[in-house]
């Protein structure tokens, strides 16, 4: 539909969809990074479906979303308003994040309570994770085919996720240490792996959501192999403040993020509107 | 699809999608507004399916719709990319649009011979027109299915053109005046015009394609009548700058521009990805 | 200051200040385009002053100039917040402009009586009108200091307004045109000025306040001498969407609309900031 | 000069300056949150007089703005622009930053050499290290008066950076790692040190300037003390898409990470505009 549309982003999305095609058929290792707050929409169920059909081999993302995956595993989010009042909101316990609705009870409570169970068992076989490990170990706890977090474990996808204690998963792991003090993440041992992934690829590609530390980390490992062959990028971010997130694919090339005869390229827009309509042909 | 996205910009399209259904169903006076860009992307098929079908009652919009209305009826544009260099493609006479690539030869000299034409046969009938008037007979004389002047001049869809010597087909107006000192633009019958659609109509709705002019003169006129009734806002502007392409709907309430009870929604994306998701159902 | 900042914006408007300068110093033709939101804020007294120094040869603006410019030389704007319920501005009749606030007092009810008035002046010398010369004599009839009207029309600087029917402005002369069917807008003869503007130029800079009808009306002209010489576009707008507010000045050379040599920058940000910033040196 | 502006973003600096009076006036434990880009500019330098003088007591941020702090102490950046082509760039090898153009030789290079130089001397003294204390001993090794991490180090300001091994300065401690498998970084304990931080404080206030981890981890540890008392958010991104970056803090009142009654303000555009604005009255 949108190859006759022929315009704007609309034209964009029909190379973006040409790009993917060749980039799933490839033998290529596929990167998918998105920011967390995604997950605490209807895309979780779309992300949840590429894991299932293993259309990516790692993932990159934020703390987030393990909390958002988790979350909704087994409490229930709301759709609201972007005008709701964040004053009433907070007397009744409800977290706003947009326009959706995040109740105490299906969030911090629940991940309190389903990560420190794992945390007990995992710290009694040993001391000291990655966080790529802790993550599978927990997402095959989890045992439910709605979270991603559940069927990259299953599928053997890493989940990587830099920032590991910016967020409420992060904040149960602060708050195991404080009980146990020789209870270590190894962040270090993450970028290991990493580096294996980037050194054992023939040609990578990657389908970038968003900006932040996310898409930054898939950009900043692939520059050890010279740059991504492949390359879509979905953001709202724009370029004129120089930051990473509004950084276009074009300015990683410079630094050797993307190869200059990569194919790629960038489009705008809101991800729960793009995503599904790239990602369908492959669902 | 977007029901169980469920969050961000997913949410909204459901939410407009309610909203359209019941605006064309009701014994409404719908208006649609655009800017002239999308009419040289395909969105120039979609909006001409929606006139054909009389899905709405008016039209406002830029002069340059009517360039590119006319000019894509008898010339042809292309498909490029915004990082073109645009020194060069001035060196062989073709205009940029965005990632849309717009030949002179489509465009200024095409719509110079066919609205010249035009003029000179219609001045010979009157001197003064109003100039949903002109628009309309010119459109019937574009004789062409492809055309959305055409189309809306057949099925007495006025089109308004608050700013119309601001393009191609205003500097033939221009032009023609040079020559023709009797010649005579009477815009404020249109607003006469105007003034009794908004009077007799018993709802109004609202189809806002991006701000500006086409937008703004779009809710001016439904405050003579206490505000629409239904609108939905799809734009790419923010709020922050203070701008009426910026504004929400929410604002347009206090100038009685929207009702307090309207049926609404502002969708923040690129009108060439939003419209054809929107639309597709009623087409 | 904006030296040594050296990045991003920063290093922008220290190219913009340049710029300027040297347009300022040459014999040169200076458009001034901005929209209307902008004079319901202090930019008002800004571009007021720029006005009284001669600084600028030609204004193009929209309507809501007309109507905020006389609006605040005879009632009072506040300072609220983007926050007010619209529904409760509603009620007590004053209307939101991000966040500036309008009462219905001093707007549509004052403007009404004064333009009328002077309406009923005017059209007993001449039943037909160019908006420049209209815009002039209702300019001179404020006879206060503070109105860019005012001093426009007393310093001979022209102001077009191409889309003058869209806003309260506009609606006056509709509403004085359904009583007196003979009073006419000449806008043709407002392009006629505008092209023996033009063809006398010998160089034409600009400074770009915003999009839509006011930054392509001046574009537009300019191409008929193959373009800006010199040009600053300020705006918030961005590019993806293909629209003539978020084109860079770039695309502008391929449309001839700015020369291939022509020094020209564009900043991104709100105008409340960047103008007082960039204009202050001159005042 | 921005009071009597009196309106759209002008409005909201004049609420900022007055926020961040009473910020620094109280008895107040203060975060400057910032993402890395902005030290590639000359915020750097704003920012270093900011830590010198004090006015600040936590700096949360990422990454890259070690790279940036370390690279510009010892090496050269240079102002470019938006447009060059990033094809040539990399054969010349130089990076681009928006329009800053920084030389392989004052970064990647240059940052092992630096880093890996103290890395062997910390590691001789203890294998385990939280970041925090990592970054101090840096710092102080810098000895050099422009570097914020030196004046950060000397005046006991705790960097932290819970993204740690995304960029340059990561990427060394992982390569320290791969020949030294018993070096560690112990994020928990950084977190141990925030909550310290946060649990002591008898009022907060933070100076956010952008969104992503460093935003995210300033509010996030905020919560446990139900919000900060004063906040500034300083950012280009926009609600609409969900995101973190974008929420209003607004949205952070229903989450207990800014409290109901807390003075705050959201100012939209670029920070390289906007902090020397904000923060001059005070240096
Ligand atoms: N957002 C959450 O729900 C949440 C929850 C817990 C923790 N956190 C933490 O906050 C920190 C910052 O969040 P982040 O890095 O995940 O990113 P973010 O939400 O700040 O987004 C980064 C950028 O990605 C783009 N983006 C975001 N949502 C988008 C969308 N719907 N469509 C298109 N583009 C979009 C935007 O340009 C944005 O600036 C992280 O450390 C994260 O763990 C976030
Ligand atoms: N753009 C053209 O091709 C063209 C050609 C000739 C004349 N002109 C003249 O330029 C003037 C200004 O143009 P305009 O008023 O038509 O609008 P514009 O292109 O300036 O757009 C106005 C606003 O609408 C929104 N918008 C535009 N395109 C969008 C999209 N694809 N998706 C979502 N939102 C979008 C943007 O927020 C934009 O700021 C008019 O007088 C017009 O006649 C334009």
């Amino acid at each position: 539909q949108f190859s006759n549309i022929g315009g704007f982003t609309a034209a964009k999305l029909y190379e973006a969809h040409s790009i993917i095609s060749d980039m799933f058929l490839e033998d290529n290792t596929t990167f998918l990074s998105f920011p967390a707050d995604i997950i605490s929409t209807g895309l979780r169920g779309l992300i949840n479906d590429v894991v299932k059909r293993k259309l990516v081999d790692v993932i990159i993302t934020t703390s987030g979303t393990l909390d958002h995956d988790i979350a909704r595993t087994f409490g229930k989010y709301y759709c609201g308003s972007f005008n709701y009042s964040d004053v009433e909101l907070r007397e009744i316990n409800i977290n706003r994040l947009g326009n959706v609705l995040v109740p105490d009870e299906s969030y911090g409570e629940l991940i309190e309570e389903k990560v420190m169970e794992q945390l007990e068992k995992l710290y009694s076989i040993k001391k000291e994770w990655a966080t790529v490990d802790l993550i599978k170990e927990i997402g095959l706890s989890i045992n439910n085919e709605s979270s991603i977090l559940y069927n990259a474990a299953k599928n053997d996808i890493p989940i990587f996720v830099p920032g590991i204690t910016d967020g409420s998963f992060g904040s149960q792991l602060w708050s195991f240490y404080e009980q146990h003090h020789d209870f270590k993440i190894n962040l270090l041992e993450d970028e290991h792996r990493l580096s294996d992934i980037i050194f054992d690829a023939k040609k990578t590609g990657a389908i970038m959501v968003g900006g932040g530390i996310s898409k930054h980390h898939t950009i900043w490992w692939n520059q050890f192999r010279d740059g991504l062959d492949y390359a879509v990028y979905i953001t709202t971010a724009q370029e004129y403040d120089g930051s990473l997130s509004g950084a276009k694919l074009e300015e990683a090339i410079s630094w050797k993020k993307v190869r200059p005869n990569a194919r790629f390229v960038n489009i705008y827009g809101d991800a729960t509107v793009i995503m599904p309509i790239l990602m369908a042909p492959f669902l």
